[in-house]
């Protein structure tokens, strides 16, 4: 495992019970003090999209503003793939289960001469080229069920620590986006709860999100699979099993928000269609509330990509950002740094 | 809408974001030392259950301890029915689904002729007697369905307000044990976070658990029904549409708490055979962990049930108990009060 050169992360990583900046005794009080002094969003180019997320943080925690909302009250909540950390050439999840089915292939015989995962493991890039829901279905079924919680826990621990990204060469975990930890970090400074709520399978995320983001695992909503729980031979075992239980995307991130978390944002970020729905239930534009869009426009730094993307696309809250009052955040223009590392962009 | 003598209850509410104990800055260590010299659960007797508590808090808190938990890991779940408040004659949420039965019987004509509607708005003990679970989901359908969850939370919230108990007389939230309210505070000192993990609906329970235990709506797991999301003349809407996406109880139990928190518990407590799955995840036995059963054995103060009762039967669990090693509470002899209040017991 390569040493991670995460060190500005030290200040996000969770040292609270939950993770979570604590409330403000006189020590903290002189803490936040100090921490006020130090330059806060460095990432982030001076700018309106900048301003208009400090202003946002100071109306709703100034007690003498209208805009005040108390503590409690501060949930914000983040998409993950494309606004935590990158999403290209295709979901980070997706190229695990690609690993997974080559992994795991030996115990597949039937898979030479089974779509889609003949064409994985030829490599085949007309057969890839026709997976479509219905197959990354299939091949999410394949690698994320039939073992126990532990088993892909460890597996996907190991993945993130030894598989390294195809056009960066680095580890995906160092793919996060320098200035939404910053934001992250932030936020929890003025005592907001950070959420993630992600389309992406939530015990993927939940395996790196605290070491990396900050975010506990309690705050971690995403897309789950079927589980059952067993004694087996006494010992009692939660076991994946085949089935979707919950799709955490589009129309489903706010049910996800109410189930899972019971309060309605007061912040939501995303990046892509699958986030509309979050941003429009979080604000709609007639309440105290930010939405707040990543668009990929720096081909150069990282992706460039938008209304025709196949993955990540952005068009109709592209739209709509400017009706409903949402900050877009041009990651060319807006941010100085993209990710964590000195060698990268 | 009385006022509640719950004064008893200022500490346990929560005051920071993320209603657990902050972590310990300097000041925050004078508060603790002088909480620990303020007595520690106070209504509980002096004995073997109370000294099993204190000695677990004490071993998973000490870093000197080969039992050490860090705060990240100090996860404790708990039943809400029968352990963190009455649940006789029935389950509260069934009351109130009887209540609103009856309240909008009006624009239920059909319902006069159907059971067990009809049942229930004459009153008819036989025909009561005779409900079971598959009328019991046709009541919770017809009373928890059909409207936005903000008309849902003011239906609840309307209705706590106002109904009392049919034997104390008091809003059902004033009952609640005191004992357990003392050691949901005393664990949260301790910089445990505390989640329920109830088969009653999660929205009834996230309606008052921050006021009355604590506990915000993001560490309320419970039982769920379908939620809809969608644009209602571009007004964003959660609608609770018939159709249950979740029950909480018996194995149901693990897999709510991994899948909503995420992590294994340290400390589980129950009362009824509903908890007993909750309990081996927790604490099979063979690692650092405490069961806690509640054992409604007081009838004068409140209710004396177990093996044969209808609601919160507890027989299994009450066997297994000495096997795997959980305290179990008698009520009557570990707790020198039942309810908060002055004038109950």
């Amino acid at each position: 495992m390569r040493s991670m050169p995460l060190v500005v992360l030290a200040s996000a990583v969770a040292l609270t019970a939950c993770g979570d900046r604590p409330a403000r005794t006189s020590a903290a009080a002189d803490q936040t003090a100090s921490a006020a002094a130090a330059p806060v969003l460095p990432s982030w180019n001076e700018g309106p999209t900048r301003q208009s997320i400090v202003d946002f943080v100071e109306r709703v925690t100034d007690p003498a503003s209208p805009d005040y909302v108390t503590p409690a009250e501060r949930v914000a909540v983040f998409d993950n793939d494309g606004t935590l950390w990158s999403e290209q050439p295709m979901y980070f999840q997706l190229l695990f289960a690609l690993d997974r089915v080559r992994a795991i292939a030996d115990d597949h015989p039937e898979w030479r001469s089974t779509e889609p995962f003949r064409a994985i493991l030829e490599d085949d890039r007309e057969g890839l080229a026709a997976i479509g829901m219905h197959e990354i279905m299939e091949i999410v079924m394949a690698t994320h069920a039939g073992m126990t919680i532990d088993e892909f826990d460890a597996i996907v621990s190991d993945w993130l620590a030894t598989a390294t990204h195809p056009r960066f060469g680095v580890p995906y975990t160092e793919l996060v986006y320098q200035p939404m930890l910053e934001l992250l970090t932030y936020l929890r400074d003025n005592e907001f709860k950070t959420f993630i709520v992600s389309g992406g399978g939530m015990d993927m995320i939940r395996s790196f999100a605290e070491r990396v983001y900050g975010i506990p695992p309690e705050q971690v909503v995403g897309s789950a699979g079927e589980l059952e729980f067993s004694l087996v031979e006494g010992v009692p075992t939660l076991t994946k099993t085949p089935g979707i239980n919950f799709v955490d995307d589009k129309a489903g991130k706010p049910v996800g928000i109410r189930r899972f978390i019971g309060r309605r944002p007061i912040l939501a970020s995303g990046n892509s269609d699958g986030d509309l729905q979050m941003l429009q239930y979080t604000a709609p534009g007639d309440r105290t509330a930010f939405g707040l869009m990543v668009h990929h426009d720096d081909g150069d730094r990282e992706w460039a990509y938008d209304r025709d993307s196949h993955v990540g696309r952005l068009d109709v809250a592209l739209t709509e950002a400017p009706e409903r009052g949402w900050t877009v955040i041009s990651m060319k223009n807006d941010w100085s740094k993209i990710f964590p590392s000195p060698d990268l962009p």
